[in-house]
């Protein structure tokens, strides 16, 4: 019997009504014959509230503290959700992470699954119940709970359905799919039908935000098709799953800005092996995620060294960079926070010339200039003034066609 | 080192103010040199709004699925507990039942402790740990969350200050302690400054509501001393032990009233050997709980046969006695709703004459009619109308001094 994994954020068991909306997706699946594993997150606001609940106790809440409290959430869901089906004349049973066998490190508020042990949820599974599994926690080895941080719930779900060898997992969110570009800012943006992991993880931490890289990234190792779908309507959504090859025939399946960006560029910096690697060492010590290297050589034993990290990150950076400076002689530093990346994603870009000239063109058009350009095997990024990048976006998204189906687009 | 158990039951952690009072209590004890021990219960009215959350789901939730719910309640006030006192500078860790080795058996919603496996909290108190336990819940062999029904919280601080050889149990509530009677309506009532565990066990079980009879008989059967005290102040409160010389000296510690009350007689019952087995057999398989058994001879071969039952179990016991009539020959069945029962409590009685005597003229003094009497070695109650109960009470709490401290009474 195929098994269906479904998974509901906050938003879509905020409430009694919703709960029960949740509750009769499940079983209609059920009806349909599938073996149905539900996995959900804390209702609508709790978190937050759990989280101002603990601010007003201490403003340094201890870690291992805030995840025994967050994950009280999840389990009044699952266990809501259970009482709901049971009132359907349905058998379930709710699980927290730790009885649905999630295995974690110690890394409290943002732990790593090391192994599901999903013994139960297959016994359950097998005597025709529905089980609505407590997302976003588990269990280390002290038998302490932990929880999985942002995101968390997507990945609690996808890795059970790679465990249990789910036919898919369903994402239910509150909007219809992930669309070609942000329509807040392209208003003519389209949903796509279907895309690849790749392209979903340039997106996602390109800031694209619908579904948490680390769930793309499980479900790309495991091969669960992924299904990210409304809540709220039975309309279709997009499908994530592993590249095919008519995805090979689209140019570009999204565009995406990222604002919150600092470029920070060292000038003058010793042309010397080992440089490079003391620089980024410093970084990574102090945590700052960097993205968008370019060193260029600006003479025969110096060079310019640029790279953003985000705004949040900027307070640490500078710190590094003071460290950094004692250390590797640079003549100056740059630090740029008005900047945004535009960036083009797509798996057809491997095959297909003239796609980042026909980028470029769209952007001179508008009289748009590119500060740096960075690229991987399926991304294009131009960084670009932050007043002009939501132009730019948009610019780049007629260029290719992002309003229409990727069907109806010109090759 | 001696531990301290401190039990905080929901209206003693209702809100951040209270759960800050609570852990600078424990803090002050730690402060004194005692390993401390929290034991909480779910904040103020959350089980309640549970409780509304799932009914409104499901008018008959699953036990196993309500406990799952509950359960959370503890596990956030354990978890905030925690919190409040890292921000105090104290180190502190919250365990759910289940870390903190709370084994049970599989009766979802009154379930019963099998064993406590308190390692986790003894290698915590001795890296000097604050311990906030989450009360009212364990788990069962499967792994299962299980809750231990009403007064839960109180027996898992007992049975918890039991295993760990604790030196005593502190329970705050909102009240300042036990009290010789009802202080709603025997206005003069004092507190009693110490009792013993088999008094306590009388006076709760005739309703004065205080603490669970579980929780006594925990303590009596490991000799925990209970100190039942207020969360609001410091004045001192009732402590729960073993019988002690001066006890002897008290001839009535308590007077209670219970008026939600049935009593039943089956009248002219054939006298025949097994007859009254298979009466209380039939009300035991309907799980009705019955006191005050009173058989008297009517003829060589006919018995009038009486007993009480609580006004939540009479439509149970009503089907019993149907049951019972196709087996049992009996004349008629009278029930009176209009009763209460009027009981004075006290080890002292076990060495002294003339208590019931007096209790007997309290009442006839006032014109109270006694419908029937029961007795315990500790304890005698009589049956009287339901209007004339509470009149009853102020009768013998008079008689019986118990507007004054045990010793300002008369012997």
């Amino acid at each position: 019997m195929a098994i269906l994994v479904q998974k509901f954020g906050g938003t879509s068991v905020a409430n009694a009504e919703k709960i029960c909306r949740a509750a009769e997706r499940a079983l209609r699946a059920h009806q349909q014959g599938y073996q149905v594993v539900i996995v959900a997150s804390a209702r609508g606001k709790q978190t937050d509230e759990l989280i101002a609940d603990a601010k007003e106790l201490n403003l340094a809440p201890p870690r291992r503290e805030m995840d025994m409290l967050m994950a009280s959430g999840e389990q009044q869901t699952v266990s809501l959700l259970a009482i709901t089906l049971w009132g359907m004349g349905q058998k379930a049973i709710s699980f927290t992470g730790q009885q649905a066998g999630f295995f974690t490190d110690d890394t409290y508020s943002k732990a790593r699954i090391l192994d599901i042990k999903a013994d139960r949820v297959h016994e359950k599974l097998n005597e025709g119940y529905i089980v609505a599994v407590a997302g976003f926690q588990g269990v280390n080895e002290a038998g302490d709970i932990t929880t999985l941080g942002r995101g968390g719930s997507d990945t609690s779900a996808v890795a059970l359905a790679a465990v249990l060898g789910a036919e898919r997992c369903d994402i239910y969110t509150d909007v219809d799919g992930i669309y070609t570009s942000d329509p807040r800012i392209y208003n003519k943006a389209v949903k796509i039908d279907k895309i690849s992991y790749d392209e979903i993880l340039e997106m996602a931490s390109l800031g694209a935000g619908v579904m948490h890289g680390r769930s793309i990234e499980v479900g790309k190792k495991y091969d669960v098709p992924i299904y990210v779908r409304s809540s709220l309507n039975d309309n279709p959504g997009t499908l994530i799953t592993h590249e095919v090859p008519e995805m090979e025939h689209i140019l570009v399946s999204g565009a995406t800005i990222q604002k919150d960006l600092t470029k920070i560029t060292l000038i003058g910096v010793d042309h010397k092996p080992g440089n490079a690697a003391k620089i980024f060492t410093q970084l990574a010590v102090k945590r700052v995620s960097v993205n968008d290297i370019i060193q260029t050589e600006v003479s025969p034993d110096k060079a310019n060294l640029s790279f953003t990290v985000s705004h949040a990150d900027l307070d640490v950076a500078r710190q590094a960079i003071a460290n950094i400076r004692n250390m590797v002689h640079c003549q100056s530093v740059i630090v740029r926070e008005d900047v945004a990346e535009v960036s083009i994603v797509g798996v057809g870009m491997q095959s297909h010339y003239g796609v980042a000239e026909k980028m470029f063109a769209a952007l001179a058009e508008k009289q748009i200039n590119i500060d740096s350009i960075t690229t991987s095997e399926i991304r294009i990024s131009c960084l670009v003034d932050l007043d002009q990048g939501e132009k730019a976006l948009i610019a780049v998204c007629d260029a290719f066609e992002l309003d229409k189906p990727a069907a109806e687009r010109l090759a």
